[in-house]
């Protein structure tokens, strides 16, 4: 049986039925997204920043400047949370109450480890990359050691959590099926335009693979 | 002169040009955000959870129902951060540790205060419906007392944050942009596709117009 990333703390008691707790579910939502919000406490204070993430296997990597708060918070053992959220669509009930949005979020909690040993390090960045467009790593000039010291690392084991899915129509009470007021979904997709070259592209050098062909999402 | 919203605990310290402290701009972006992200503290463990909100002039609503955990400890009057994130675009740069994204994001701190009032809460309850498919809310069928009494909603000031905002191209090393590699950005946003029916809904009746010329963003 698939392992369950349930604990008390992540079991979803508002709609049960939404809730999801395997590694397949849960990684599929933190692939699929662009970035995460961690949460952190500084000073009884909890901060929540918007930052890029990338899952490998049962850990996700989070990156960023040696002197950003949030990393160095994190890299002293801190609890953090990382949530990622995809929104599918609005749903328009008949009733102001029952309108609702269709989502996939998933929740994680824990603490994070620095990844500091160099070859660690690159493949985690390369990782990240590769998350946000893949094939990109391959295309581009790597990091030298100066930009590898410059940048913090962190791993976040993927051990306790849960994903929250609504999909499909409407939920009105029984009697408001009977009013003449449309009811339906809008879908909302995250849509990639053309791509637009730095003005100090060449215009010899041709649009590459990954950007040619980007795709994210179903 | 435009009051400032920064505080040593909102202050951005990584690259300061990009932040904003100024209403005019922290609004735009609440307001475009169709969900926030809600961190929150419970038994020395940050919690972030994605929820709906709207503002009206200079507070924020967030609700959900009474059970809540995320409500119930922020009416409480503990410490809440909310934050929201639009992206823009991929920036695809010629070095892997220069790629970056466009976006822009808002992060508010304050504690929140419980909207108990009848036609207060009504009024909230109308601000949070408008702030997702404007014109929706004299459509449907309104709130009775019932499902008035069934949901929480909070107001949080906003009085305390600051906004952050990346645009355009990348931005190389200047040795790099000798190397034969393309660079520029993937703009990306959301879509709305064709509204999609209930079943249940008669053929008969219309699209309305909140739905039918439904638009979010630029």
């Amino acid at each position: 049986m698939e392992p369950s990333l349930a604990t008390p703390r992540t079991t979803v008691h508002r709609l049960p039925k939404r809730a999801a707790y395997d590694r397949a579910t849960i990684n599929a939502i933190l692939d699929e997204a662009l970035i995460c919000h961690l949460g952190f406490v500084a000073d009884g204070q909890p901060f929540v920043i918007p930052t890029i993430h990338a899952r490998r296997s049962e850990s996700v990597f989070i990156h960023g400047s040696q002197a950003n708060r949030m990393l160095r918070t994190a890299r002293g053992g801190a609890e953090v949370c990382l949530t990622v959220t995809l929104i599918d669509g609005l749903v328009a009930a008949r009733s102001a109450f029952k309108h609702s949005m269709n989502y996939r979020s998933v929740v994680l909690l824990g603490t994070a480890t620095e990844v500091s040993e160099p070859a660690e390090k690159l493949a985690a960045l390369r990782t990240i990359v590769e998350h946000i467009i893949p094939g990109r790593w391959d295309e581009v000039r790597q990091p030298n050691e100066a930009e590898l010291k410059q940048t913090t690392v962190l791993s976040l084991p993927i051990t306790e959590g849960s994903a929250k899915i609504r999909t499909g129509a409407a939920l009105d009470d029984k009697e408001d099926y009977a009013l003449p007021i449309w009811a339906g979904v809008l879908p909302l997709r995250l849509v990639i335009g053309a791509p637009i070259p730095d003005e100090r592209c060449a215009a010899a050098i041709a649009i590459p693979r990954s950007i040619a062909e980007y795709q994210r999402g179903g």
